[in-house]
């Protein structure tokens, strides 16, 4: 599988202009628009006499993930919200809230920035934190260990770029794209493939991790049934980023055949199609599944500073990492001019992303 | 106690000349002549029966935790032998060792480099690895969470210098000295009183994180009672260094009252005081405690390296921290010189460390 590397780009890590840390504003309205769910959530369906005090001699402890975590305030918000949910359901059930303890595992990949997530960690001493390395597309923690999950705008980054795309002689082959919009029919069926794969060792892993009767929330961008994709805002990015990349070949600064091996790994699942592979894997009951409502709408972030920031975070690892980091500045800055030249921005619906909101229960096994 | 702030220095991280990852072979040997006396430990005084496999309906996990692990291969060395012995017991007891899942936690302060930890991790799956970022004087893990935990050449180091030392009032003011060696008696007390403070909150944070019958190894390199300080490498090694901040003062390179201020956070128990200590706790029995016998000796890094570059590494960061990065290279460059100068080194006897091993069972609470 040496042809087809894992796409394990984290988030830019630290804390400078381009970091995730300073350009997840998006992706943080997602989290505190998920806050009233979670807490309903687990209002409804978290038996915590039977997780939590279940044994009179074994202590009182409550263990949450929070899967792809990448750096910055998000994670911490999203792990506060649940603690705070848990606590609030303990003492809705006349149980002792002060007696749990909570330990939390942060997770992202290898070379997530770590250093930078220890170091900004909230001194409240509300709960043990721990990082855990490495895709969650594998196993990462003992068997029943966990109580709670949490993936949050992760799930749609797949685990490696599907090897047809790459093979010349394949009718998936990409040439000339990065990305399976507009691309043969071949080329959106691998891209869903391996989407379908990785959910499946994805909730395989989770199935294992999790105690019978535990959570997991996801949060999931996906591609809203019935708008074109030239009116999806997800889709228009990508686009602009391919027509930019062409436009570096036609000027002999990028490789053609170094843009025809590039894919990019991310998939925007319908959320039928969710269903249908939660479904299938069978490990887990669908206690929730819902399109998420923005608190305060999908921020536009080109009003409060550089509209490609956030862009430029979230693409940078698997262009670098293809392209090497020499074209990096100049592609974005070409990418900003097309970016805001643009007229599509103007009239697509913003509004045209439709994040669900899946919260999902531990069959017993 | 803004003015007596922790001594949260950590090995220098990264994978430089000047890393713990490249000068910690001192470390290690006494970390590899330590495999077999864990080894005996486990074998005799781990009830794996009762702590892994005693309900048949919980999984069969192990928890371990290396506290001060630094970066690099020492920590992998022990974690890797504490996870054969109780394989090895597992086996022994006609337990099924396949069943056990392993998780460890590799804990250091929150500026140790964990980014390199994660990337110089095993690929070979024996268990699942998390970091925990924090001082090992406090509570790290939820109660009753470990079943063994580790500490190699880690409890040396004080947690925070004591205040004393930096009041001018108190007869424990420890002008133009670094260390407790030659120094009035209250310097020492004050020093051995925070040793005393640390090695309590050590050991109570822990008894509340390992199961009954949990067990704890510590290696501590200890002052060999009888010696004289000046035939003890440890402390000559002080000695030049704190000889060498006062040329810098006398030559208006540091000023004289830095150095007055500066003390180093470390402390030599005798083997004596360290048994004391453990019984006053009350919280553990001593299964056993005997001097390391090196496997190979004491490493002469002279002979194979720059001599310095392993001092440097262990003390850089409590130099930085209060002198600022600019001396470093010089005080080491002239510390070189004096180390390299000085005859103490031909007839002090280099076996003159004596290296505690301490096995510690957490008693039925």
């Amino acid at each position: 599988m040496a042809d087809t590397p894992a796409a394990s780009y984290p988030m830019i890590g630290g804390d400078g202009p381009c970091s995730y840390a300073h350009n997840s504003s998006f992706q943080r309205t997602a989290v505190e628009s998920a806050q009233a769910l979670i807490n309903e959530g687990i209002s409804e369906n978290l038996d915590v006499k039977q997780l939590i005090f279940s044994s009179p001699s074994s202590p009182n402890s409550f263990s949450i993930a929070d899967l792809g975590c990448s750096v910055g305030l998000n994670t911490f918000i999203a792990v506060q919200n649940i603690i705070e949910s848990v606590k609030f359901k303990c003492l809705a059930d006349d149980l002792c809230s002060e007696a749990v303890e909570f330990q939390v595992f942060f997770n992202d990949h290898v070379s997530n920035d770590f250093n930078t997530l220890f170091k900004s960690l909230p001194c409240d001493g509300q709960y043990f934190a721990a990082a855990v390395s490495g895709s969650f597309h594998g196993r990462l923690f003992p068997k029943a260990s966990l109580h709670f999950a949490h993936s949050s705008y992760s799930l749609q980054w797949l685990s490696r770029v599907p090897k047809e795309l790459l093979d010349k002689k394949s009718p998936a082959w990409n040439k000339g794209r990065i990305y399976y919009i507009g691309a043969p029919s071949e080329v959106f069926e691998a891209y869903s493939a391996q989407f379908a794969k990785d959910m499946e060792s994805f909730l395989n892993s989770r199935a294992q991790e999790l105690v019978n009767g535990g959570l997991m929330a996801l949060i999931i961008p996906c591609y809203p049934v019935g708008i074109p994709p030239s009116q999806c805002p997800m889709f228009v990015i990508i686009d602009l980023l391919e027509a930019t990349l062409m436009d570096m070949v036609n000027m002999g600064l990028v490789s053609e055949d170094k843009v025809d091996s590039f894919n990019l790994p991310k998939y925007y699942p319908t959320p039928q199609e969710l269903r249908s592979l939660i479904h299938k894997n069978g490990c887990f009951s669908i206690e929730k599944m819902e399109p998420l409502v923005r608190n305060r709408g999908p921020v536009n972030e080109s009003k409060i500073q550089d509209p490609i920031l956030p862009l430029r975070t979230a693409l940078e690892g698997p262009i670098k990492g293809h392209f090497g980091s020499e074209i990096i500045d100049e592609l974005f800055d070409r990418y900003k001019k097309k970016f805001l030249e643009s007229p599509i921005f103007s009239h697509v619906n913003k509004n045209q992303v439709q994040e669900m909101f899946i919260l999902l229960k531990r069959r017993v096994a």
